[in-house]
């Protein structure tokens, strides 16, 4: 209905934005937003999958093959990077759930050296991109020795996910931060999801346990917000430790590759030199290099593995090492030893490093800010590694 | 006869040496001297086993057992620190040589994650002391389990030699120094002369590469008497470095273990934070560190990945890196691109870490002395970890 029809001035206003400001969603960088995104990318990349109240896990592209998973000798997991400590993280669940013997290759050595592999193997390629050219050459080696070839890809139709046989997109949408985040809890999330399916089918998993963790999956994007609610602390944190120029990462188990994960964080966006190391082999040469200048990051939530991380933890102090804990909520025990501590929800070990990274992308990309680094694009790297 | 029986005051002369000096023979450290020591004690650890000339190879723990490697599922094997370097060679050439797939794994890692294993694998426990913890109880673990398992040791009557079905000593002699040097070329001695003879029985060797890989072996002691004789450029080369803080390690291969053993050296005895890394990788994150102040200690002698490794130096000069390159004697084009070589012979691949390894030793102990650092005990370290 017109109530008058006088002439109106189209009243323009010009938004102060940039294209790219726009898809940065308010974030002042694509990474910060990328990590916030991931309790929705999560939740994407489970949904219509995940039925936790049904006791239902299933992925298109794994149905038809599940006896060829569960029949295999063994399982190699071949990426580069990020993707590289996903597949570590893969290795321990699969062998713990599944009982299938898992290999985890970087791409660029498996491809060179003359691997054991065969038609009883199944091979599972993972990387974001689907364009990484090490891992590309991996799949099509592996394929020739006629292995079977598993996707896991973020990008839909890229030459990966068409090389392989069959395969699962993370739903993690376009990365467009160097540094990889939703891309690397996403991809842990189908891997958990395949493994759950095939525990299922071979019989290794309990009714309870397989509910109780399809339950668990199900609330982590609850965790992984919880734990971005402390980054006001993490940047705290971050403030005290920024001009340090070297950093040791230490996880157990789960968390082990959590923290050689926490370290290429660091390493790609403040180029500060830090490293991880399972927590174990400390004693074995790196402990020498600990004094009061260097600051150790460790994974010390509650687990099977708790009190040796807490004597490892010790064994820091003794030598005036600055430790940054990771802890459970609710921890006293770490908490006391420790020079910081960073929160973050309790989950079953087997997921937890979905939770545990978390404190950590955010400790690499305040320090990162703070120290004036291009964080979107660090110096050197690319995006795809499309090159051998 | 005697000749006149006059009293005859004796002529007591004090020799100004302690014990630990004569024991050093005429070496500033332990380590030197045991650096030194590698052509003897290679040498001592095939005598007796290999006879080139006729084409043997025969270990005595082994032989008993050469069905029960070769028709293994898998070789999983389980060390700590240099030993677990050992070990990641080892992964190379049975893989390469004897065609089963092999499985390296942190002791503690593998001792207390829920491990795949059963009484058809062949497990590998490699320790310079036999005493290391977290290998005994990996291996009590592997015996529960079923599989049978193998002993590499150093020391005779240690714990692990006692606590493995069969093995095989290395005759390294005592080693004093606590970055170990010698047990690392020894080890790989003896798990080489495993694979050789597993091969030849097994039938995945020509005639004629078991012989050549025979002679080339017998002629590694000459090769590391070489590679020693450099030692005065890479003196030089280790005074316009000791001041760096930070060093990055890089190989292919074979000497992808190569580069992490060395990288584990400078830590030890330098507290310089050296950090190693498949050379592929250093695209994926790494080599967002590189900057004139980072130097980069590249392996890249005459090998398949030569061409890869040289493109792996461009990108490192590209971005203003130092390199420092260990080549092959008569190499060119690296020498061209690296700041400063240090030249070792040429030998087959597989045995390459024997010697490559050696000038990387040298490296770390001048650095290490240059700083006025405790390199037979190093802060923070126990030569053999007899904690978990």
């Amino acid at each position: 209905k017109i109530k008058d029809d006088k002439l109106v001035a189209p009243y323009i206003h010009e938004l102060q934005l940039n294209l790219e400001q726009i898809e940065k969603g308010g974030y002042d960088h694509f990474m910060l937003k990328e990590i916030h995104e991931q309790p929705a990318v999560i939740k994407d990349t489970y949904r219509g999958r995940l039925l936790a109240e049904q006791g239902i896990v299933k992925l298109g592209g794994l149905e038809d093959y599940i006896e060829k998973f569960i029949n295999a000798d063994r399982i190699i997991i071949v990426a580069c990077g990020t993707s590289w400590h996903a597949g570590l993280v893969a290795e321990y669940i699969f062998e713990d759930l599944v009982r299938i013997p898992v290999e985890v290759e970087y791409a660029s050595e498996f491809r060179y050296r003359n691997p054991v592999i065969s038609e009883k193997d199944v091979v599972i390629a993972i990387s974001q991109s689907g364009e990484t050219a090490d891992t590309l050459a991996a799949i099509k080696l592996a394929k020739s020795k006629g292995a079977f070839v598993y996707g896991v890809c973020n990008v839909v139709g890229s030459t990966i996910s068409r090389e392989t046989h069959s395969g699962t997109y993370t739903h993690a949408g376009p990365e467009i931060g160097v540094a990889s985040t939703k891309a690397f809890t996403t991809q842990i999330t189908v891997l958990a999801m395949i493994a759950l399916r095939l525990a299922k089918a071979k019989g290794t998993i309990s009714h309870r346990d397989f509910m109780l963790y399809l339950h668990e999956l199900e609330l982590i994007p609850k965790h992984v917000e919880e734990a971005l609610k402390t980054e006001d602390k993490i940047k705290e944190i971050a403030a005290v430790f920024k001009d340090v120029r070297n950093f040791l990462y230490l996880g157990r188990g789960y968390n082990f590759p959590v923290a050689l994960e926490g370290a290429l964080k660091l390493k790609e966006i403040s180029y500060i030199h830090a490293e991880g190391y399972p927590a174990a082999e400390m004693k074995h040469g790196p402990i020498a290099l600990i004094d009061e200048h260097m600051p150790v990051v460790v994974v010390a939530i509650k687990s099977d593995h708790y009190d040796k991380v807490v004597s490892n933890i010790q064994e820091i102090k003794a030598r005036k090492g600055k430790i940054i804990a990771v802890v459970s909520k609710g921890d006293t025990a770490v908490r006391e030893l420790a020079d910081y501590v960073m929160e973050v929800p309790h989950t079953p070990e087997a997921l937890s490093p979905l939770v545990t990274t978390i404190p950590l992308q955010l400790l690499s990309y305040h320090i990162a800010v703070m120290l004036g680094r291009n964080v979107d694009q660090p110096r050197n790297l690319a995006k795809s590694v499309t090159v051998e």
